[in-house]
């Protein structure tokens, strides 16, 4: 045991062909292919334990995930080398060495999380696979106060999908944001934890109060009274990423997330 | 022949499953899909002929295509309508009535382009196949600096690949841009009309440059001689985009493509 080490390790996935983050019995999970490949590079048998048990088809920019290795690999060529082993929709960005006792999903400070939006009359053919497509005329500005009000610490069981099973349904928003750029809507969301599907049935809100589906005042009857009843739909997974885990010493201010995410295919003006 | 319309197409496509847009042998190519499409919803044997023929790998937000049609489909319905007929990596976005002797090709006055570069340690999971991955440092700077002296009218005879046959290899590029989001490069260039190649040579020879494979001294000299020897290769299809093509009337100066661009992942900052 001397030599054992514990590494944490920051993945990517476009978790398109994917049963979701966490071992299924009969599809294949991102967890599965992480564990092969790790299994692959130091012949051990290796169990990963990731922080956010993404959804299938929810992908990630920034899952972080723990594993314990006798392996000698220095923790800044892990990635490269892990890389070899592991699919294209799947890549493995950090690796670093952390505290034998300390656990991805349990230490976990906070998470950020990116959900993309394609309003437009039509369909993306690019992203098709990483956005939900919406339509219909949406009322962007009124999103956007509805949003504000999340912000801050609030009882979120409004919010909760049904399957959902913590104990407490209190839940701190650090930051929200909804921007259009183009045909594109982006929320993002930074807080301590998150209820199962609650950012997916935040953004399906948002979609039916921006479509009038939805008013301000059942949106605010249903947030203060926890009743979902009065709230819109849960959104599809494939617009949704988880973008950032942060632990103690990291700063939930996504800035640098934001540049990460999604590869920022920013908007620019040419010059004629 | 009376009742007979001329329609202009806009259409978007990953280029990921194509051998390109042009009719291949023993391949499936967009035009196929497109005319397929066509004709379940028409009712006839259409042809539709492309404005640029773009390379298999290479994706498009705007190409556009012109067909004859008797069908009575009004022009601003047919996108919703073909929609259905074509697989989800193609999309009609817009359809217009053009007079008969309307040419999609040869009516043009302008494309635009832009080319994605992920210049991280490691690949986008996520955008793999809209980007070309360069892990290596670039000099940014030095880029934008020798993609500049290419704005203008120039002989592009050193950014033409060995199976061009333009009668003239002189080309007028009306804007040139090369910026920086996080790990995302994009190369936008907006220009009357291009050599076979030549954005992807363009491309490549920025990347080597930006290495320091490629001196600012033997640039200049390649571009000035049209000697290609001298320059950098020819970057991969998939980083590829046909943004838009332009026609009399319309602006080649690409604010509105930029914004359509790529869905336009923007960099943001949230407010924790």
């Amino acid at each position: 045991m001397t030599d054992m080490r514990r590494l944490l390790l920051t993945l990517s996935y476009d978790g398109t062909r994917y049963a979701g983050w966490q071992w299924q019995a009969n599809a294949v999970a991102v967890q599965q292919r992480v564990e092969e490949a790790l299994g692959a590079l130091t012949g051990e048998t290796v169990r990963v334990t990731g922080a956010s048990r993404t959804d299938a088809g929810v992908h990630a920019l920034g899952q972080r995930a723990h594993f314990d290795t006798r392996s000698r690999i220095p923790a800044d060529k892990l990635p490269f080398a892990l890389n070899t082993h592991l699919p294209p929709d799947i890549r493995a960005l950090e690796a670093r060495e952390v505290p034998p006792g300390f656990h991805a999903r349990f230490d976990a400070r906070g998470k950020h999380y990116t959900y993309r939006i394609h309003n437009a009359p039509h369909a993306s053919a690019l992203f098709r696979s990483l956005t939900f497509h919406v339509p219909q005329r949406l009322d962007v500005p009124l999103m956007q106060n509805c949003l504000q009000e999340l912000t801050g610490t609030h009882d979120f069981a409004a919010f909760e999908a049904s399957g959902g099973t913590a104990k407490t349904t209190v839940r701190t928003l650090y930051g929200a944001q909804l921007a259009r750029s183009g045909p594109t809507l982006w929320l993002s969301v930074s807080g301590d934890a998150f209820l199962y599907n609650m950012v997916r049935i935040i953004a399906g809100t948002l979609v039916d109060i921006g479509m009038g589906r939805v008013s301000r005042d059942a949106f605010r009857r249903a947030f203060a009274s926890g009743d979902r009843l009065d709230l819109g739909v849960t959104a599809p997974p494939h617009g949704l990423e988880l973008t950032r885990v942060f632990y103690e010493g990291e700063s939930p201010a996504c800035k640098q997330d934001f540049d990460m995410s999604c590869a920022n295919f920013l908007a620019g003006e040419i010059s004629p």
